[in-house]
């Protein structure tokens, strides 16, 4: 991991000094003279970072920004098709790549969460859009990163993202690639700001984080297709139940740890699941959601009645520090 | 595991129509009849079933019961030392046995939960409790069984104790032994009630429950003496934050997932700790407490402050059933 990125160069715009109009006017005209009548491509993960990178890029670049989206078999229920379907009623076509058995192929075998990272970002970025890029004669890439990412790249919290290393494209041979990253000023409360401003929906804006790993950065321990099941259908329970408390971010855990229960009358060794549900403004502190009890019960009782095999629900009651929102 | 347990023997004694006084009198008149002029062992772990049994015991035998505490190395802090002078206050003798090491060597490289348990039963019954009792001379065994050990026997939740066979004595040698279980007719709340007729101070009687395993049912995955610190020192904030709640039973588990913090600004991947408080009567169903998250933060920044390596805390929300009681 290198230190010593510089950082100096990176001028925060906070978002109660941001004004939205006038910030995407900006990025708008230096993405057109960046990219001049070259094509860009781009990935979506419907996240609002990246969200709003393809709305900028498209009233940008138009069609000569192509935009995909890899379904990595590792997202929440419904999720390409209804991404897909949301910027089409915005103009804008996005396309999926089905990488669904190179993502499960890239994690199995794998429990420790940084290699688990590791795989999901190796396979998105050198199996699969890596080969996007380069079949796409692109030279320009967008990307969603945020100052926050910035400054944990920088205090070794997540690995670096040096992203020719992870396209698989030599810096020699690449020459000419450049990178573009209009959010990179912006937190995340200014990021949502500016994609309102864009026209996104309130769905999107207000979006919650859900990270690149997804449901994978959601099991601890070894990824398989059968876990990936059981925390995607706990995440539709959770978001549910959660969904009129309005969290800035919440996520259902598989734990890897089994613990004991009883299932009529007989033991029965289960799966635990833990609930996070954040109060955060900007990803750097957080606090977890005062829920009301009716809610954590309600959430535990469907979790145990309608996703098998689990026993056990468990709500985060850390503040970030020292714990950070994601468990892996 | 035996099916088919003959529990129609045993007459319930339900905590309503249970006279304390009468039926302390009657189990002392049962017991100096079984007994007669020979003498009986009994082990004390401190909880409120085996401190009742030993009570009970002394005012029928007196000096013809011998009573032993063994360290086992996973209890609580402060435990063996606190409740030796704690019975020596009400004039019972209790004689500690260190047998530390012999309890971490039986569970060193064990991560399964049942061999974890068969470990600690095998090494108390066989190695160590079993040799006192062999040495002893003893041809009566007083034990704290209570009726819902034995429902939970039949279901198959939890092992039959096959006590002589536990003790590594065999039922054709051992002729003559005698297991006496005074209190096998009563649950929880009627235990509670016969250990204050008893004389016994509230802080034994309204003792919360805390199994045989102790804190090496504290800990999921393999235990050592380095987790039980960690488990330890967890319980002693668990218990500070919640003595005032009053809880039916409350405790704190070390996990063996590991989730991602941040400590002085770096990656630190770190423990966790899952918190249960249980609202019950008798143990067979319980609720989560719905503990006010003003306590709940508290302990969580106790725990993550003063406890070293831990990063996360949880609460159980989930019923008993489907979860139960103890983790492991």
């Amino acid at each position: 991991m290198k230190k010593g990125v510089d950082m100096m160069k990176i001028e925060e715009v906070k978002a109660g000094d941001l004004k939205p109009k006038e910030f995407i006017e900006q990025k708008i005209r230096e993405m057109s003279a960046a990219v001049g009548k070259g094509f860009a491509i781009n990935a979506l993960s419907g996240g609002v970072d990246s969200s709003a990178v393809t709305m900028l890029g498209h009233k940008a670049l138009g069609d000569r920004l192509k935009t995909y989206f890899v379904d990595n078999g590792i997202m929440r229920e419904g999720e390409p098709a209804g991404i897909v379907a949301l910027f089409a009623n915005l103009g804008v076509k996005v396309e999926i790549v089905d990488a669904q058995d190179e993502f499960f192929r890239a994690l199995k075998g794998i429990a420790d969460p940084e290699k688990k990272r590791e795989a999901v970002t190796q396979t998105f970025y050198k199996d699969v859009f890596g080969k996007l890029v380069r079949k796409s004669g692109a030279k320009y890439l967008l990307q969603g990163t945020i100052l926050t990412d910035v400054d944990e790249t920088v205090a070794g919290i997540k690995r670096q993202h040096n992203v020719f290393e992870q396209l698989g494209i030599d810096p020699q041979e690449a020459f000419g690639y450049k990178i573009l990253e209009p959010l990179v000023q912006l937190r995340k409360d200014g990021v949502r700001k500016v994609a309102a401003a864009l026209g996104l929906p309130e769905s999107v804006y207000n979006r919650m984080p859900f990270p690149g790993p997804a449901l994978a950065a959601r099991v601890i321990g070894e990824v398989t297709p059968e876990k990936i099941k059981v925390v995607r259908k706990a995440t539709v329970i959770m978001e549910e139940e959660l969904a009129s408390a309005k969290p800035f971010q919440c996520m259902a855990i598989l734990h890897q740890d089994r613990v004991t229960g009883i299932r009529d009358g007989k033991r029965d060794f289960g799966l635990q699941i833990e609930v996070r549900c954040w109060d955060s403004v900007d990803a750097r502190t957080a606090k977890p959601t005062r829920l009301p009890y009716d809610t954590l019960e309600r959430l535990a009782k469907r979790m145990v009645t309608e996703v098998p095999g689990v026993v056990s629900v468990t709500y985060n009651i850390t503040t970030k520090p020292p714990v950070t929102m994601e468990a892996v």
